[in-house]
């Protein structure tokens, strides 16, 4: 079960003597608002609330909240992101309860790790079971195995996000990842050449990643391959701030100029298929969130490759090296 | 036909010295985005381009424009609407060029002004025929018909805006609305308490404004009648800089409170449905463009009514003297 702790962030905003507080709210939580504006209005909190979807914290709205004369913004659900704010931030995480669930994965993840002789690992998760890692820690080391959870650049200990896998850079052979779904583990294996465990908590079940590794391949592959076919691309930045590309668009643009093609940059707040409608350019390359080209390709009409991929697209790396690079 | 020139626009980011150009394209001309970009790296401009949805030159993305380093804006098919730009913007209009349909229509207005025995008009209309608006005044005295093109505040001479009708404000007893559509010559009406006369140079018809008039009325009644019985308020506020509205908002918040209601103020780039699925608030009160609750009300599930129409919904104004406020 989901939980989300305000407790924290209502001190916080209590030092800085925030009064009216711009409130962001993510995609998962936004039926919940209401119930959120009261329960910080009672704590004598004036609230102005962005319906704006909302992914992560990489969404800041300083801007807007500005502009809604707000002290300070509260993010919900995420961890801080942007370092440097005009406007201070303060983050409410939502944290996984996993009530009696925690002691069986234990129990699975133990008996996985002294079936296959693994006596040393890494640790990972992201934000909403960040919670759990110490405790996962304390119950490994009880068998003996050596546990490293390490600092990643930007994040917390052990947190990985879509575009930072920092905390998976370690000494230890084998990485667990503890969580849900397929998009952090490949990114972590395509980040790091590591084997990958991917323990999960919600259907407890444990296993290595195995063939999705070359499937994801395949798929990055045709995809960049198609990319390279085109003769015109739309290199899309997000405006939002923590997505911001600017920079990287410009020196994709004039590379992708070099080699005789037609390249342009596009903004948008949310990157979607349908802003794209008017726009004829054959292929698209995204320099915002990474999740857009790998979760959600196949919501564009054009091949959607990530901005480092074009390196591949340009013949200056080899498929065979192909890694997922950290973009934040 | 629609014909957008961008000449003067170039002389103008020239004079500037601008090399970046952030471009805003309206709705109507996206699928002509590639074209346009085109023609502007020819005169040597980089260009950036945003592809969020606009609808107006209230939508002046000056943060976006800054973030992607451009030294000016150049904003398609709408007219000047924020008047102090921490980065300079540059116009170009869309023209309707109506070709032999202008004689037409002018033959059509002449005709019905005789038979209605007229001899005294204000003339408007919208961005797209502003150019008209002389040739015609021209036509008109040639039959001796008394024409004034008032200059509204914050627009150009005889030019109407759905959020201001300043032009509109005239000593003559009819108004002449040049131009297609019933948003606008209701809105004038609402606005003026004046005759109105449709002149449409598409369909080449003219007749009075008659009975919609009723029926606009009849619906905005019933809207706020709807909303009156709302328990709670969700309060629209666009961040859009030329829409947004912050302190009306927080004023109407007070008075909703006072008299025991809920209303909570909610931001949005864009607003729509879609974005307020989460939100249980039994009504909606539009701070941001009118169009919205005017033209698109049915796209929402609660009503939704325009701000200044809280004035009926409170009881401080009576519907007998419904007028469409200038918000802008």
């Amino acid at each position: 079960m989901l939980k989300l702790e305000l407790g924290d962030a209502v001190k916080q905003l209590k030092k800085l003597h925030a009064k009216r507080v711009f409130l962001q709210v993510p995609e998962g939580l936004k039926t919940k608002t209401e119930g959120i504006i009261a329960e910080l209005e009672e704590k004598g909190f004036e609230v102005v609330t962005s319906m704006d979807p909302c992914f992560g914290a990489c969404d800041l709205k300083q801007d807007e909240a500005k502009r809604m004369e707000c002290d300070a913004i509260l993010h919900l659900g995420h961890t801080e992101f942007v370092k440097k704010t005009s406007v201070p931030a303060v983050y409410a995480p939502l944290k996984y309860e996993l009530g009696e669930r925690f002691e069986r994965i234990i129990k699975v993840i133990t008996e996985y790790l002294r079936d296959e002789r693994i006596n040393e690992v890494c640790i990972v998760t992201t934000a909403q079971f960040l919670h759990y890692l110490p405790l996962l820690k304390k119950e490994l080391e009880k068998i003996k195995v050596k546990v490293r959870i390490e600092k990643g650049k930007r994040v917390e200990e052990g947190q990985v996000l879509g575009c930072n896998y920092s905390s998976a850079e370690t000494k230890a052979l084998a990485i667990i990842y503890f969580g849900d779904g397929l998009f952090h583990p490949l990114g972590i294996h395509f980040a790091t050449g590591k084997k990958i465990i991917i323990a999960n908590p919600i259907d407890l079940q444990i296993r290595p990643l195995e063939e999705e590794k070359d499937d994801f391949l395949r798929k990055r592959i045709m995809l960049i391959e198609r990319a390279k076919e085109a003769k015109s691309y739309a290199i899309l930045v997000s405006t939002k701030e923590g997505q911001n590309r600017a920079s990287e668009a410009e020196k994709i643009k004039k590379e992708l100029e070099k080699k005789g093609k037609t390249a342009r940059i596009y903004t948008m707040d949310f990157i979607s298929q349908e802003a794209l409608l008017g726009i004829e350019a054959e292929a698209y390359i995204n320099t915002a969130c990474p999740r857009i080209s790998i979760d959600d390709y196949l919501n564009y009409k054009k091949p959607i490759i990530n901005y480092p991929e074009v390196e591949y697209l340009l013949g200056k790396k080899d498929y065979e090296k192909y890694k997922l690079e950290y973009i934040y």
